[in-house]
């Protein structure tokens, strides 16, 4: 099956304790799909600006991406800035620029409309609505937002939660979206909000899924060395969203794995600057690290 | 196997956002013991004053729990008060008085002394090496200690750290013991120190056990109500010694359900106030929270 993925693309410049960038290649929709071809066929919708190069669209080429709907519009991409704290536990925005990604409104290509599953990232609540009304019938659409959305979009917000099956956040979200700061109750209340299936994304503490009663938890992989947090949590997505693609199941059984492989591909993400770390991860290291969750977290039941 | 629990018995006054109890019993010790007599013999080194009742020790009895350890001492009982912040995350000290614990030196009864299992809790370290002393070779021994010892003692406890198997810890303690943030680094700088198993609790988060290079991460059971969150982090100690002890097996599969035996304990231990939980607790209702563990964590390998 073939996953929609509609958010940003970015020049991102970032400093961590062990190194800077400037305007590498960044945005939400750029994890997303980097992580999701390793399993599937993306169909990217975004936009870029006019400094947007053929140097920058080689990082998606000779993959399972279409950039059909990658739009280019006049003017500056989107750029952000960020600083870390020595332990990467505490981001600062040093910039935002949103240029082209001011304006955006997503338009679906025609060859677009039959993907099976649809992850909407973190832009404006209609915007996300809007989406939904130029897709026929996706098997799962997942959605995404942020401390921004909740706090100045709630009755947008609101009205697209019933429209979508998963909710992807992290757990000062929940908490926020539900008004509820024990997070078996938030569960409990965003799923009456619509989504049946809620995740829940902890950082270096791992992920939590709720669907319908049932719960799984997964730890985050131990790393002895965390390079540049950015990212990770788009690439969680990704890598969860592009394997139950690739199986074409979305039972409970495939959701849990499905989590696993997004907090493998978000492990190594996060170990290189942006996006690098992505580009060169092979099947084999995939694979390798996913058996290393099943050895880290295996216990024999009673 | 028989296990020697080596700490405190206190008089608690504790205030949680959900009521207030005053002078009900706590202290490492007895959260350690009342778990792990669940599971196995639990032969108890501690001091208590001369207002330590009958009604007290009735919470001992009708239990594999051995009290001839237990001094009475001339004076008052060590009281602790604390006051724990709306989401249960932060605690404030109201007040400590040692009383007759400040003289505690802790004299193992010969009954005790072929214990297979040693569980040397939260105090000075030199009264922890001279327990060892008093011990004929013990299977395992497991050592907890705090902030404070870290801070004051630390030539004493490196001391005693060579001559232990398993250090049991929370996150900010290994991060300050070894001077390390990240927790894969600091476990490899404490193991270089002398415990060859470290157990890291982290509260909410679940636990980490690292076994020479072998990994465990047990997530922390979700729970919808925490009442009182006192002695979670000892009752752990007490159902994974426990399990380790009624097993009489210290493999690395034994090390990992015994994790989440005390991951269980603790689950239960906070539904309460004190050690209520623990008392009424049975064999079938800690059997089936290890089952929902099970269920919580598992995913088919590939």
């Amino acid at each position: 099956m073939s996953i929609l993925v509609v958010g940003s693309v970015a020049f991102d410049t970032i400093k961590t304790p062990f190194g800077e960038a400037k305007d590498i290649l960044g945005g939400s929709t750029s994890y997303f799909a980097l992580a999701a071809s390793h399993f599937t066929q993306v169909n990217v919708v975004a936009v870029v600006g006019e400094d947007f190069t053929d140097r920058e669209r080689a990082a998606f080429e000779g993959r399972s991406i279409d950039l059909a709907g990658l739009e280019v519009a006049p003017g500056r991409t989107f750029r952000w800035g960020g600083e870390y704290s020595f332990d990467l536990n505490e981001r600062t925005t040093l910039f935002t620029e949103l240029n082209v990604f001011e304006k955006f409104a997503p338009r679906i290509p025609d060859s677009y409309r039959r993907s099976e599953l649809v992850f909407l990232g973190n832009i404006h609540p209609d915007l996300q609505k809007d989406v939904l009304r130029q897709v026929e019938r996706p098997r799962l659409v997942a959605l995404d937002t942020m401390n921004y959305w909740i706090e100045r979009t709630p009755n947008e917000l609101r009205r697209v939660l019933p429209e979508i099956d998963a909710l992807v956040i992290n757990d000062a979200e929940a908490r926020q979206l539900s008004g509820e700061h024990n997070l078996v109750k938030a569960a409990e209340a965003i799923r009456r909000l619509g989504p049946k299936l809620l995740v829940i994304k902890r950082g270096e503490y791992g992920v939590l899924l709720f669907n319908e009663d049932r719960r799984f938890a997964a730890p985050a992989y131990p790393l002895e060395d965390v390079f540049d947090p950015t990212g990770a949590g788009d690439t969680f997505a990704g890598g969860f969203m592009g394997y139950l693609a690739q199986q074409g199941d979305l039972s409970d059984g495939a959701l849990r794995q499905a989590i696993v492989f997004g907090s493998t591909l978000g492990s190594f993400c996060v170990e290189e600057f942006g996006c690098d770390r992505l580009r060169s991860l092979t099947r084999g290291e995939i694979a390798a690290r996913f058996r290393e969750f099943k050895r880290l977290t295996h216990f024999e039941d009673l």
